[in-house]
């Protein structure tokens, strides 16, 4: 088992990503990276190439802005989309595109798709993987809905929801990883690490 | 809809149960029970039984004693067991026996079960359910596992892991509720509330 814990950074502005890196114990640093989404949307209009696109550009983001740091650090970013009906449905920008959003999703069962990449700064290497998840909704009536998006969960959340907080009283069921639906599938995050940069994060 | 939001109190000492009641919005007083549980699963060797009969211990214990209160309120309680090829696993008392539980449980699904109680202070009703999840492990390492256990997440809970935490790294899926592995199915406890009290959680 190789220890040598190389720093990591999560290039992302997320806060459930961040919290769900402290609470996994991994020490790390935010970069915040600035992509054009909208673009990559127009290009890729399958959601698991998107996603992996999308987080592939972060990583060369903070990469091309990191390269001349004296010390190596790996580098993962993602990102998130929920497919409803083969529609890609990103983050809200208005409390009543929340509602149509949520509302289309009520009583159903959608598809949470998160990209992974990982890179390290002095290393050509650039790691993509995706997972999805299926989440399942009961129905709520639209006052409840209403109600919900008075907790301002929904804002910059792929699908309008947060499934740790009050979401958790209308999520029915999930099939697939719980912290992909939170915003970084970690089981994937732990294998890409050591299986193609040798680091261990139980050691 | 019902407006009129009772007092909640939860009859858990569970930080995870504290947990998702708070960031479920939910505004509620704790009350710590002290059952038998031994004397329980002599009694109830079926798992599902187990954890109702459990959740209805607490609620009774929490009752009785608050049943001269003036006040009204509904009290809540929960919990939780893992299960594997037919045997209840419960939490682990030392490093040693969260080892064992935990290597029996590497690279393959075990079944998560929580058993919820509600009533009221001044109503006779109890109202008992239970929600299953299936969680899927990855095959990690005995060095592994020692690593994990370190982080002593293990304590205080069934099948000695906190999916929100480090073993968020080595849980490769899971089919049911999510809310449901922390240690109370959220969703459930929505619906019991509403049908069986009048209580909306989203009003």
């Amino acid at each position: 088992m190789k220890i040598s814990l190389k720093k990591i950074i999560l290039a992302s502005k997320s806060i459930d990503r961040s919290e769900l890196f402290k609470r996994a114990g991994i020490s790390f640093e935010i970069f915040a990276t600035n992509i054009d989404e909208e673009k990559y949307k127009r290009t890729f209009p399958d959601g698991i190439e998107l996603v992996k696109e999308l987080a592939k550009a972060k990583v060369v983001f903070a990469k091309n802005k990191l390269i001349n740091n004296k010390e190596n650090a790996i580098i993962v970013a993602a990102d998130t989309i929920v497919e409803l009906d083969g529609e890609i449905i990103g983050k809200a920008h208005s409390e009543e595109e929340a509602f149509e959003i949520l509302k289309k999703m009520m009583g159903r069962t959608h598809r949470l798709i998160t990209g992974i990449a990982v890179t390290e700064i002095k290393n050509p290497k650039i790691v993509l993987d995706s997972d999805t998840t299926f989440v399942e909704f009961l129905e709520l009536t639209d006052e409840e809905i209403r109600e919900y998006i008075k907790s301002n969960e929904w804002k910059g959340r792929a699908g309008a929801y947060s499934i740790r907080d009050k979401a958790s009283l209308f999520i029915k069921k999930i099939n697939g990883s719980s912290s992909n639906v939170i915003g970084l599938s970690m089981h994937k995050l732990y294998l890409i690490l050591r299986k193609e940069f040798q680091i261990n994060l139980f050691s």
